[in-house]
C-alpha cells in the first residue's frame, strides 16, 4: 500500500465519522427506532485504517461455543486493524460463549484462507478437543502456518491437534501441567515462543500475546502503535493475577469455585492425547 | 445464597462439564456437523458459577453499533460471574462492533431492569452521543444506579447525557479533554472515583476498572479471585501505553493514523453539550 492509498484510508474514516455526526445531529426517536427493525444488521460506521504500509497479514482465529471471550477479543483488538482477522467456526449461526455473550463467527472453516500467517486458538469449553472436524482443520492449517499460536487454554486444543509435540508452550495456570500429555514443555511464562510457536498464559495474557505477536509480523513501532491506541499501560489494583502472587487463602476459594470441574481436565487430555496422532503425524 | 446452594451451583457446572466430555467423546465429525444446522443458537455447555455467596448486583452495559468490544468485554469478563450482566441496546438484532466482529445485545433499553446496581457505558462510535433515545436512557438509569461508571470514550457518553456535570472523570487520552465541554473535570489516571461515578481510561483500562468495581461491589476477595481467574499479572512487552511513554515518534505516528478523524471530537461534543439540559437538568 502506498502513501496515497493510506492517506485515502484516512480521508474515508474522516467521511465516515463526519457523516456519523451529521446522522446523530439529525437522528429523531423515531429514526433511531426505524433502524433496528428486525434481522437487520447494524453497521459501524468507523473504520480503523491498517497503522503500516503494505500487506496485512491473514490471522484466523477459531470461534466456539463456550469460548472465553477475552481470549479472542484480546489479541483481536491487538491485531485488527493491521491484520485481516478471520474469526472461524464451522457454521456462522449465532453461540453463545463463555459468559453468555452471543457472537458469530465472520467465515467457516472451509471458507477460511488455506495459507495462513496466523493460526490462533483461544481456550474456553474443553470439549473442542474432542471435535475431529476441528482437530482435523487445526492440523492441516498448522502444518503450512507461519505462526501457530494460542491463549489460555487455546494451547491444550493445540496440543490435542499434535501441534505441540516437542514445543515449549503455556498455557492457564490451572491447565498449564496437562500440556505435557500431549508431548509438550510446560513453561511457567506470561508469553513462550518456541521456534513459529507462540503461545500465551490465560485469559489476559492474550493482550501481551498479541503484542508479541504483532511485533513479530510488522515490527515493534506497529506494536507500540496499537499498545498506545488500546492505552495499555496497566495498573492492576491488586496483584494476586498468579496462584503465588493470591496466596493460598485466594488460592482456597478458587479451589472451591472450580469444584470438581477442576478436577476433569487431566482425564479429558490424556483420552484427547490417545487419538492426537490421527491428525499430526506423531514425533518419534 | 447458603453454602448448599453454592455447591449444587458447583456441582452442575460439574455435570455440565462431564456431559461435554462425553459429547466429545461420542460426537463424530457427521454429528459435529449436525449441531451446525441454520440459525440454531450453539449453547456454551460450561457455566461459571458465581465467586461469592448471596444476591448479584444488577450491571447494565450499553452495546451499540462500532463499539470498541475490548472496552466492553474486559469489564464484563471481570463481572460476569459475579453479577447479573445485562447488555442493553434498542433492540436485539445483530450489529458490527468497531473491529467486524458481530454481537447482540442480551435485551433491549425497555427490558433493561429500572433500577441498576452499575450502569456501564463502553467507547466506541461517537455518533451514540447524538441519540436521544440512548441519552434518555441513560439519564433515567443513571440518576437512580448505585454507580454510574465509563470506560474510554463511555465517559464522552456519559457527560452528553449530562450524568458527569460537576465530577471528576477520566476517559482515553485522545478523548480526556473534551470532558470539560460537559462539566466535568478531566484527570489523568487509569482509573477515576468521584463519589458514585467511576471511570476507566482507554480500551484495556477496562480490566483495572473491572477489579476496582467488583471489589467496591462484593468485596477484595471476589475481585481477587476475578484476577486469578483471569490471571491478570501483566507483562506488556513494551512500555509505549501512553503519549508520554510512546514518545514523540511514536505519537507523530499515531497522529497521522488518527487524520483528521482526531480534530473531529471536540466539535461534535460541543454540539452534544448543548444538548446536554434536555436528559439532566443542568447544575447552576
Amino acid at each position: 500500500m502506498n502513501n496515497e492509498t493510506h492517506t485515502d484510508l484516512n480521508r474515508r474514516r474522516f467521511v465516515g465519522t463526519a457523516t456519523a455526526l451529521a446522522a446523530g445531529i439529525a437522528m429523531s426517536g423515531q429514526s433511531a427506532r426505524a433502524g433496528a427493525s428486525e434481522g437487520e444488521l447494524q453497521k459501524s460506521k468507523l473504520k480503523l485504517p491498517p497503522m503500516h504500509k503494505g500487506r496485512k497479514p491473514e490471522v484466523a482465529m477459531l470461534l466456539y461455543p463456550g469460548v472465553t471471550l477475552l481470549d479472542l477479543v484480546g489479541p483481536q483488538a491487538v491485531l485488527s486493524p493491521s491484520c485481516n482477522v478471520h474469526v472461524v467456526w464451522k457454521n456462522t449461526d449465532l453461540m453463545e460463549t463463555d459468559s453468555g455473550l452471543i457472537m458469530k463467527a465472520t467465515s467457516t472453516l472451509g471458507e477460511c484462507p488455506k495459507d495462513l500467517d496466523v493460526l490462533f486458538v483461544p481456550g474456553g469449553e474443553f470439549s473442542v478437543m474432542m471435535d475431529p472436524e476441528v482437530l482435523e482443520f487445526l492440523a492441516d492449517r498448522g502444518s503450512r502456518a507461519r505462526y501457530v499460536t494460542s491463549v489460555c487454554g487455546g494451547s491444550i486444543v493445540l496440543g490435542a491437534a499434535g501441534l505441540l509435540q516437542g514445543y515449549e508452550a503455556t498455557s492457564h495456570w490451572s491447565a498449564r501441567d496437562a500440556l505435557s500429555l500431549f508431548g509438550a514443555t510446560p513453561v511457567e511464562a506470561r508469553v513462550v515462543r518456541d521456534r513459529n510457536r507462540i503461545s500465551g498464559g490465560g485469559v489476559t495474557a492474550g493482550i501481551d500475546f498479541g503484542l508479541v505477536l504483532l511485533a513479530e509480523l510488522l515490527g515493534e513501532d506497529v506494536a507500540k502503535l496499537s499498545q498506545l491506541a488500546l492505552e495499555y499501560d496497566p495498573a492492576p489494583p491488586f496483584d494476586a493475577g498468579t496462584p503465588a502472587k493470591a496466596g493460598p487463602e485466594i488460592m482456597g476459594r478458587m479451589k472451591e469455585w472450580l469444584g470438581p470441574a477442576g478436577e476433569m481436565l487431566m482425564p479429558m487430555c490424556a483420552a484427547a492425547a490417545k487419538n492426537m496422532g490421527k491428525y499430526t503425524p506423531l514425533v518419534k
